[in-house]
C-alpha cells in the first residue's frame, strides 16, 4: 500500500560507509519491580548478562538473535530522570551497526542531533552512540557495534 | 554476574508446546508526526508494508530480520487512548512464536492475564495475541505467528 519498489531498504545502496544490520535490543526502564521475574517464570526468558552502570543496572535477556534489556534505576541519572517524566516503560531501541564510528560521524556531519557525538563504551564490550529523540520523531535510538 | 548456567534460555527445555523464536517487531505510537520520515531520510529504513486497522495505520519498516512498526492514530481506539495517557513513544514488543494458539492457551491455563484469550488476525497475514501489561511488569508483549 505504501510500498515503492524503487526504494530499496538496503542502506548500503545509498553509498554510505555504514550498514544497519538489525535490532540489537529493546530496553525497558523501571524502578524496582520490572518485567524480569515474569519474563523468566512465564516465558523462560532469562537474564544472561548484567552489569552496573552509573545510576542503573542493565540486564540482557536474549530472545533469538536480539535481546530485551531491562534498565533498573539505582540512583540519579538518565534512567531515574526518564522514570520521573514518563514512568516505567519501553525506553529505547538499539540498532546493530557494522561501524558505530562511521555512522556517528556521518550523522553528525549531516546535522542529525546526536546525544553522543563520539561513540562510548556500552555494556558487554560494545561501543554505542545515542541519537537525540528529537532526531527521530521522539524515538530514542541507540547505535551499537559489537566487539 | 547474574548468570546462572543451570538456567537455560531455551524455553523448549521446559517441555512446553511453543517456542519463542525472536523479536518480531517493536512498535512506536504517535499521532501524526512520527519517526517515519527521519528513519527513511537519515537511516534509509523504509516502510515496506502498511495497512489500516481500526483507529490506526500500521507501517512495517524492516531492520534486518525484525521490523520497526509505526502506529499512527487515525481515530478512536487503543492507539489514541495510549497517546492520551502517555504521549508518543514505544508502545509494545512483539515476540515471534512458532505456535500462537499453543502459547495463548498455555498462558491462559497458567493464569497469565491475556488481552487476547484467543489469537486474532494481525497485519500481513499474521496471527497475534497480546498479554496484558500487568502480566509482565508493565511491558506490553504481543505474540506473533507468521503465516
Amino acid at each position: 500500500m505504501n510500498h515503492d519498489p524503487s526504494q530499496s531498504n538496503d542502506v548500503s545502496s545509498e553509498d554510505r560507509p555504514w550498514r544497519i544490520l538489525g535490532i540489537h535490543h529493546v530496553a525497558f526502564a523501571s524502578s524496582d519491580e520490572g518485567p524480569g521475574d515474569a519474563l523468566a517464570n512465564v516465558l523462560g526468558l532469562r537474564c544472561e548478562h548484567a552489569e552496573e552502570a552509573e545510576g542503573f543496572l542493565e540486564e540482557m535477556i536474549p530472545v533469538g538473535n536480539a535481546s530485551l534489556q531491562l534498565l533498573t534505576a539505582t540512583g540519579p541519572g538518565t534512567v531515574a530522570t526518564y522514570l520521573e517524566r514518563r514512568g516505567p516503560g519501553l525506553h529505547h531501541v538499539a540498532l546493530l551497526v557494522n561501524d558505530v564510528d562511521a555512522i556517528t560521524s556521518d550523522l553528525c556531519a549531516r546535522g542529525v542531533d546526536m546525544v553522543d557525538r563520539v561513540p562510548r563504551p556500552g555494556g558487554a564490550g560494545t561501543r554505542i552512540a545515542f541519537a537525540h529523540p528529537r532526531a527521530f520523531g521522539g524515538m530514542l535510538i541507540e547505535f551499537v557495534e559489537e566487539s
